[in-house]
């Protein structure tokens, strides 16, 4: 079997079905063998970041996926992409076309390098954003592949081959075996320990309480959470980089823990709780309010995906899994019943007609227009914002970027969720700043013929960085796009219906040929270029003082501790903050344009 | 002085009048003290490769230029295009910001981070492609930012400075001096030694000859050169990355040395000169063919920025730019007058009406339209190919990644260049595939009133890569976009001209609007899918054979050499290569569209 075809044949194996990728000269081969692969289709995309964000999108529902460019442009142009999905913990194969294996080990001048000999860049600067890195030779490709593979399922994270150009063609003996996917196992006596620790601790405790972060639902741990949370009646909350991993209307579910920003009935449970159960928490500064927690150290258990921390106790060689199965049927906890207070699902207003459209009204209509099981997706910014503020129906998945936050990222990343998700429907919410930055990628939806609903939120800039710092400068101005013709001009075919939303009746009409579509719906919402979510602008003004902290007249003075970081500085200064909405300065006309 | 007015008063010294970039957290107390500044502009571009180009094609055209990003996200946008920037030899100073200094020495779980309370990896991978890099603290801003920036004049290579967000406040003590960019000197021993061998070797020479690259430009060596070049009468060729460095008309000019693919007379005047001096060169596949160059390592002399080589022997510490200049006046060396023969200039045939627009007779016609002292930037492909082939009026700059080979970059770069050149004409050729890739970038170029012709070509997908290999493979195709409605699309002020030409007198049409532009022309040239310049077939074929030799009944047989690779098989399989024009297997419907 030729190098190549058994690269194809474990990626297919991982459960890879998509490569996103751009076609260069080091990768053309590979991508023939690809063309005659019945189990894996190409994707080609406009640009090499916008398939890393696919693929990113894809792995998101799918569990894993791949991603092929080539030699140095290529795989430069995507590195971002791949170093948020190691950040996000989602699982990339890279398949990286290189130069052909003669001529690397030559040191020859070619294009697409330095042309200074060196083929080692490339690997050393993956080597940051992947676990597994390797080139594959004829020698190595069968051990190599598996191992690298491996890595990627295990870890759920981007790993990095290079495939010579003249490597994928040469023929190699392949074992019979698909590849092994079997998780770690626990050592035994460590995992009894781990499991009577913490049912003993949660056993004694006055109001335990669960913690969620997103890789419970990238581990596959969903299921044994649920478990013991319903088996201990333990209530939970989820950070917001897990928004909507478990039914939010889930007796026990506390809502979302965001430090300072929580409802007060979450942050009570879960920063008075004398049993924190973290389950693959991350306390970072875009999940906390900028370090707005206060929990005890002390009183927190960590379970992560091969670790476990009890207070300062690290116990190594468990898997969070085993751990999680045996605490649900662990020796009998004193069963609890303390179901949180439910905060009343918020009221539905009649919309009024030529009422110019505010992030308010537009994200409560939202509320009633997110149906169980749909995929949305929402870019960095006014969206996430908005987004994480509803209360999302059953089996809805949310797709975003908490932690690595690059704007622009929500597009290319619906052509993968669309490709791996066909049957449900897709949302995508994305500012204007973020859909300059990736635009293109529309075309490749456009070219598939997949039909998601996208709404652009036209409010004249980077309005995350305004409320951060310099609402009236230059540099968070961009240029304004008839945004609703993309389609149009990303695609010659016709097949996308097209909005241009100023009021709150215009947005009706446009939900309505939204409901049932049989083509792309294309929303342009045109806000005020200040309006944004409350928690967005509390969210910004935190931001604003711990990164520049000349702004407060108190200076920050920070705490470092050993998972985090914490300021207990009062913002005092307020002069470079403009809330509300304020004129746009400009006219944008009104136009409704519908194929 | 503040640390970031301190870093903006060294930029500006150093020549820098734009700062290509995109906003982000981290960057916005900078980019306040640059909206502030009176000798620094901000240019905001859609995302950050686009932004790294723009940067590099600016650079091309003033010296020297610079890039404003954000961790993480925007520096790894970014990073592609710093990278083709190392390898094409161009400086341009990328200034991150970074979180606060004090979170990254606490390391806090930050957005923007992998989360892992590592900031040391963005460094490391840059540390790849710069020639300096430095985090500026308060203690060692005086001292790092002059090393820095003087690494990125002297190198002429990238460079990379992270301004953590809060340090950009703070005030240091700065010296009154400018920023130290006095050149390197040589050591005097080894500089007249040098000028001395290589005077003798060419005064004891039957025929001796210069062939260029482009750092000759780069390092300001165009005048030293042109003085060797005419007081001692030596016949000199370009190489295709040099195109246009030197009047193209000079008498003793014989063109385009690209290995097999030269003239005749400029083949043999290279290959059998007893006594080459090679000017700044890199022999790379891609200016030679494929390494299809046939030089004698001993008859060479290489003459570069920091050294000298004669045959074997290498000579440090002595400057090109001081060498060259004592050639010229060196002991007075036997005058020659070996004048080359000259190739005629094309004919240009009349327009046929409604005959196809083909790339043999589209860049006949260019022949014509190039004016002298226009920029003419050129996409990698088949616009390269083209532009390569033209004989350049006196005083043309052409812009492109000869080495790199980024497609998409030249759209970008163009935005650079406009702003750097405001006065001078400036075309574009830009491929379809490659247009995909940057297009938005159109948007900046409008929101700034620049007025350059774009010609794209619509020849539907990646034609370089099909005459590489996959003439009809889907990988090879690209979605059908409205390339003429971009201007429209990407800006609302309707300040474009747009043309889609099918046959000749369309062309013409077309060419009669742009000759006397008052707004951007764009100029959508549909034409046929596999129809290329024939140096680019001939280019393609060889890039074939020598990634994947399976191709080829008799394997490649590289022979690695001390500076290159040399590859001695003659192709004998061409079942893949389907030359000459197909059909589009579609139609594009004839559109003009002149707002």
């Amino acid at each position: 079997m030729s190098v190549g075809d058994f690269l194809l044949r474990r990626v297919a194996e991982l459960g890879v079905r998509h490569l996103f990728g751009v076609p260069g000269d080091y990768n053309l081969w590979f991508l023939e063998q690809v063309e005659r692969s019945d189990q894996v289709e190409f994707v080609g995309c406009c640009n090499e970041l916008n398939a890393a964000y696919a693929a990113d999108g894809a792995a998101r529902i799918t569990g894993v996926s791949a991603l092929v460019t080539t030699y140095g442009v290529g795989e430069l142009g995507a590195i971002a992409g791949v170093a948020g999905a190691y950040a996000e913990r989602v699982p990339v194969v890279c398949i990286i076309g290189a130069p052909p294996l003669q001529a690397i080990e030559a040191h020859a001048l070619l294009h697409h390098t330095l042309a200074d000999g060196n083929f080692g860049n490339m690997l050393a600067c993956h080597r940051e954003f992947t676990v597994a890195q390797t080139r594959i030779v004829p020698a190595n490709a069968r051990c190599e592949i598996d191992r690298v593979l491996r890595s990627c399922w295990i870890e759920k994270r981007p790993v990095y081959l290079q495939l010579p150009s003249d490597v994928a063609a040469l023929t190699i003996d392949v074992p019979d075996e698909p590849l092994d996917l079997a998780a770690p196992s626990s050592d035994p006596d460590q995992l009894a320990l781990a499991i009577l620790r913490i049912a003993t601790r949660v056993t004694e405790a006055r109001a335990p309480a669960l913690l969620l972060d997103a890789e419970v639902g990238r581990f596959g741990l969903t299921e044994p959470v649920m478990g013991l949370i319903e088996a201990h009646s333990i209530p939970f909350a989820t950070l917001p980089s897990a928004k909507a991993l478990i039914d939010e209307a889930h007796e026990l579910h506390l809502g979302t823990y965001r430090g300072a920003g929580s409802a007060p009935e979450a942050r009570a449970a879960i920063e008075e709780s004398d049993c924190l159960l973290c389950i693959s928490v991350r306390l970072t500064d875009a999940a906390t309010g900028i370090f707005s927690h206060r929990l005890r150290s002390e009183e927190i258990i960590h379970i992560r995906a091969f670790d476990v921390t009890i207070g300062m106790d690290n116990i190594p060689g468990v898997t969070g899994a085993e751990v999680l199965s045996g605490l649900v049927t662990a020796p009998p906890i004193r069963p609890r019943r303390i179901l949180p207070p439910r905060a009343k699902p918020p009221k539905r207003l009649p919309p009024q007609f030529a009422r110019p459209l505010t992030h308010k009204r537009f994200w409560q209509r939202m509320q009633d227009f997110v149906q169980a099981g749909d995929v949305v997706l929402a870019d960095n910014g006014t969206c996430s914002a908005g987004t994480a503020g509803l209360r999302m129906p059953c089996g809805v998945t949310v797709v975003g970027q908490p932690l690595w936050a690059a704007i622009g990222y929500a597009l290319p990343a619906l052509l993968g969720t669309l490709l791996s998700a066909p049957r449900r429907r897709q949302l995508l919410f994305i500012g204007d700043g973020a859909f300059q930055m990736t635009a293109q990628e529309l075309s490749t939806i456009l070219r598939r013929g997949l039909k998601p609903i996208v709404f652009v939120i036209n409010n004249d800039g980077y309005t995350i960085e305004r409320l951060i710092l310099g609402p009236d400068s230059s540099y968070n101005d961009i240029n304004q796009w008839r945004y609703a013709e993309a389609a149009s001009f990303f695609d010659t075919r016709d097949q996308a219906i097209s909005y241009t939303v100023h009021t709150e009746n215009e947005l009706e009409d446009a939900l309505v040929a939204a409901e049932h579509p049989g083509s792309l719906v294309l929303i342009e919402l045109v806000m005020s270029r200040m309006d944004a979510p409350r928690s967005l602008v509390n969210f910004a003004r935190r931001a604003a003082e711990f990164d520049f902290p000349q702004l407060s007249r108190v200076l920050v003075q920070p705490v470092p501790d050993r998972r985090g970081f914490q300021t207990r500085a009062v913002h005092e200064g307020d002069a470079l903050q403009k809330e509300g909405p304020s004129s746009l300065g400009r006219t944008v006309s009104l136009r409704r344009i519908a194929h």
